[in-house]
């Protein structure tokens, strides 16, 4: 994995170097903060390696890139006042740390900067890079908005939250393959094969992000085991769960969810998704995105060797066990 | 103004006919709602005379006009959030009539409509749109930023007043032209005249704002006359008679501000404020801005025709009583 780690430590470089300005300190110690949080830098690095895929250096692709990790960066800081996060990679969020408004704001001001730096492309590109970026930040609201609504639904069907995911998650991975790819002026059939492949692992990893959450092994999980179902998140598990239990199996479900606490609650939950077997369930369909993925990398016109090392991402993201 | 009235019913017709998606209902109907509220559309009709002014039809600046409008919208929406305003233009804002996630993610959306519409420019003139766009954005955010900070301070010099100002309300005019003018192919020289011209009128226009909240006639104000001084807001009247007060009239000012109520309030700090005169130091810093406007616009060399309809629409907004 030399080249992914190559273009992480650029990532690195480049986000720490970014120069905003000293004031108003409110605005931006915020971003200087936030970006510095951590994190794997996995989509800009897709979008350097979907620009090494058909042959041109990735570093060509670096505003692109950048401008997609700054965008995702905004919607986190967003994401984190609507969704009231205390915490965020084990630090405090902005909103907590300073207080709503400045994170309102200062996730603004964010968003400026990435179209900022998308706009550094060269006229050849510059149309195609801003429409396929405007396209899929208003996928990814749409994705949040949806998931807000979710909240305050009795059902939600499996296909439902599926297209959540995929605006809220997944089209991002896909877009910032197909900015890299745009950038090294793929034809028309890369750039959506490679999108496709973007969207598909983003929805195979929301699977296993769904799964790890409750059978990931605690020592090496850094958040709480179960948590989604403590926080009463309808997740692919509980969606399948409900689709498939038989009435007994769905009055216990309820209760469990809504009269039971703590532990307790998860262990009684995690019994019930084995009776009924969600668990394989979830397996299956991450499978499936994942060789749809395969499909479509393979329809892509170029080297293997051009390949590996968005295959080996891709394999080491399904792999993760935390 | 014939020029003037045609392209704000071509921008009003434009605007109502904006083809927002269906579904997320809660993402999209505020929007729907909040960009047919109203109002005087002057920012993108200042991106359609920046166009006409050069001698190109202004029709040709729409979208760039549209880009204005939408990102001044999507700043209202968020400014209405972080100052818990409940109402604008009369009815309820985003935040209310919905819910603050609303108001964030709704507004968010609202931005990248903005640049989707600019983005549609030719790219003989889209990075020169974008630059200016970003960098006006930006500037808006630190103008907000800088306002919320000058609440919780005790003491702000009327220079720190005017140049929160200028970044919060008077560079977007600016910019607006500048944009009209750039679509136009001005020279250099009279894309920054006219763009001066415009954070000047900006300045002026944000005098009169000051000026009419205490002076206003009530019969034709919308609002509470004195709701400036009810709301301990530091504005250029309250700044600057604290400059030029005696240490009386400081401590009958600060006493009547902290603790004095309602209309009486208004009444003692308007008296206090005769004394001082700072009603005519007011007066006088507009017309220095609008004369620095007026100078802006001699210095540019295209011919009065051109310049009527801008000339009549900037002595319109120095005039307007409410």
């Amino acid at each position: 994995m030399q080249e992914l780690e190559e273009y992480q430590s650029i990532l690195e470089e480049k986000i720490s170097k970014l120069d905003f300005p000293k004031s108003p300190k409110n605005l931006y110690d915020p971003l200087r903060y936030f970006l510095t949080l951590g994190g794997k830098r996995t989509r800009p690095t897709l979008t350097m390696l979907g620009c090494s895929l058909f042959g041109e250096p990735g570093i060509k692709a670096i505003n692109a890139a950048l401008a997609v990790e700054l965008f995702h960066n905004f919607t986190l800081i967003h994401d984190d006042i609507m969704d009231e996060a205390p915490l965020r990679r084990a630090k405090q969020t902005v909103h907590e740390k300073w207080n709503t408004n400045v994170g309102i704001l200062s996730g603004d001001v964010l968003f400026v900067e990435a179209y900022e730096h998308l706009s550094r492309h060269e006229v050849d590109v510059l149309p195609s890079l801003l429409n396929i970026f405007s396209r899929t930040a208003k996928e990814v609201c749409e994705g949040q908005q949806l998931d807000m609504d979710f909240e305050s639904l009795e059902e939600v069907s499996i296909e439902a939250y599926i297209e959540m995911i995929r605006l809220k998650t997944s089209v991002l991975l896909g877009a910032a393959l197909e900015m890299g790819a745009t950038v090294a002026k793929a034809s028309e059939d890369g750039k959506k094969a490679i999108y496709d492949f973007g969207v598909n692992i983003g929805l195979a990893f929301q699977m296993q992000d769904d799964l790890l959450d409750l059978y990931a092994d605690p020592d090496k999980f850094g958040k709480q085991v179960g948590g989604d179902i403590l926080a009463n998140k309808k997740t692919y598990l509980l969606l399948k769960a409900k689709e498939l239990a038989s009435a007994d199996q769905l009055n216990a479900l309820n209760h469990a969810m809504n009269n039971i606490q703590g532990d307790e609650r998860i262990e009684k939950v995690k019994l019930i998704f084995d009776d009924i077997g969600v668990k394989s369930h979830a397996e299956e369909v991450k499978s499936e995105y994942y060789n749809k993925a395969l499909k479509n990398m393979d329809a892509i016109d170029v080297s293997e060797e051009n390949k590996a090392p968005l295959l080996e991402l891709a394999k080491f993201l399904m792999g993760r066990d935390h």
